[in-house]
């Protein structure tokens, strides 16, 4: 059976597995969820590894980034790290990242954190879906995900 | 038959693989182009290693950043995957980045877009076609994409 | 015989290796721990690997960095070598760091390297003996190590 | 026959290959030295792995940075790349980088290319020719490429 | 006959090399030590990998760093280089890094140097001789090299 993992964090202040794992499940009805759980986001390349290494097909990591100076080298180390497991595996791994200080109130942090992480994970489904020219409809859109588009420039 | 990849995001605000594509197939005649849209520019590296593990001999990244602190270090983590990829199987991937605060207008932007993603598509097609010294009649001579060419310094 | 490792360093001021080992022998009884000292931050990504190599099945680090801009950036590098490791191996490798600048008096920072070591400890040993699904029911909770939960926000 | 590498950009603003050549032909008289140009800095890591993969023993890569920061953390970028291809092959690869800010005139940024181009090839001429221990009569002594030295302190 | 790696630079201004041998020649008097200079810090990773491949247990690097802010980048790459050396080896890599901008007079820089190189020199002398716990005696203890330890934090 088709698998895809969710790699999640106890740092994290939102539980955006949820809603991913909602989404995929109404998107991807052939495939195993794995979701896997570790502390903060330095962890994320390892349970992504571990995921693929079990046989998952893609991975969704859900990151949380505090908003000192030093949260964000940890955010380029993780994000070095999980770009490195793709270079060297070639899978699919969609990274949701909401950093703490993107937004004031916890309100709009949370709708930022459902948001980003339903929009990918429904980015997800296609590209499982439809392979490589699935968002190709969308390219240079200036699509975002945790708020309204930018939308394309129009020259 | 030879095949040559171009990867581009839905992040970016201008389509900039039409560009890209018009050049390429004006340039590399024999040539089959896989076009794979991702996400954003930190999905770039694993985009460009399925485009080699599916034979491409050789692919431009088209990605487009943000204004923010961490859009530069998403950008810091996307080139380190990049050339990692390069490092690892010594294929050609030109890669082609828009930062959005590099012009304050709308039009601007757009132009940068266009002028770069041309401008390194012929690239790709001079090293594709004529080798390692396609360029070196322009080695030292203060070429830029995105704007006009700097000039060699007169010693 | 299971084995888990535990790097930690010369240059930290509190022998967090002591309240890990604790926690380790009290919540994983069938294994053995393998302690490993080096002189610093930079050195425990090799001292991981070592301790991987020799078949530990998890490793533990306790970094100590200093307040320096410099020391910044060994913070990083040291980061992405964590990272790189699990992402070439799989295992896991709970990264403990204090930064010195955290805290403005010393009891204080001794305080969060017990608490950080501690937790973390027993995060490790919930993943070795419960699996990918360990700290799932912590997830999105705003879990911190070092000082009180920031809690999960409430949408 | 023994072979060389120099890999060189079309970014730069002067033709610092020109100085390279002229001095590895005189000082390694039985090698080829093989011309390898690419658009820029980031490039580099990629064009130095072609040219150790066609058979070079050593590659001397001569990159240009930009005054923005941007330009540095592309800088940061490319020099992990080189880094990350010794620490595969273990073959010498001189980098010779020139910041544009490193000067206000551009006469003496072009005093700062040849001067800095010609020494680091005089580097590459003396490790390959005696070995290990060929820089060894230097060790300690302050030696800088593009200006005067710094030379030792006396304790 | 056992073997150990010293890599040191022409940039530094101190010939730390010196004392590092002398520090190894009484620790270790079964090794065989073998000096490989090499131009500046970012060229250290590299020597080190070459001396590793030439049957060297370990390896000490003898850095100098400026004190520019691009200096500071290449003191990050060049760290990164080291510890992936590391993490692909499990050799023991002790890393001796004196910054010019530790100290305003030269009379201390010199200081720091001899200190740094004699103490981490004796570190791996230690690691050598008596295997994974040779430091634990002093660990968390707060010890530094290039100056007076920090010592415990006693809580």
């Amino acid at each position: 059976m088709k698998c895809v993992g969710v790699a999640d964090t106890t740092f994290a202040r939102v539980d955006m597995a949820k809603y991913v794992i909602e989404e995929l499940e109404r998107g991807l009805p052939g495939y195993k969820i794995v979701r896997h759980t570790v502390p903060g986001i330095k962890d994320l390349p390892g349970a992504a590894k571990r995921l693929l290494d079990m046989g998952c097909e893609a991975v969704i990591t859900l990151g949380w980034v505090g908003p000192k100076d030093v949260d964000k080298l940890s955010y380029l180390a993780a994000s070095v790290g999980l770009i490195m497991l793709q270079v060297l595996t070639g899978r699919i791994i969609i990274d949701v990242t909401v950093h703490e200080d993107e937004a004031e109130r916890e309100e709009e942090l949370a709708y930022i954190a459902e948001d980003r992480a339903r929009k990918h994970a429904r980015n997800l489904v296609k590209m499982l879906r439809e392979g490589l020219q699935a968002l190709t409809p969308w390219a240079g859109m200036g699509l975002r995900q945790g708020g309204p588009d930018a939308g394309p420039i129009r020259a």
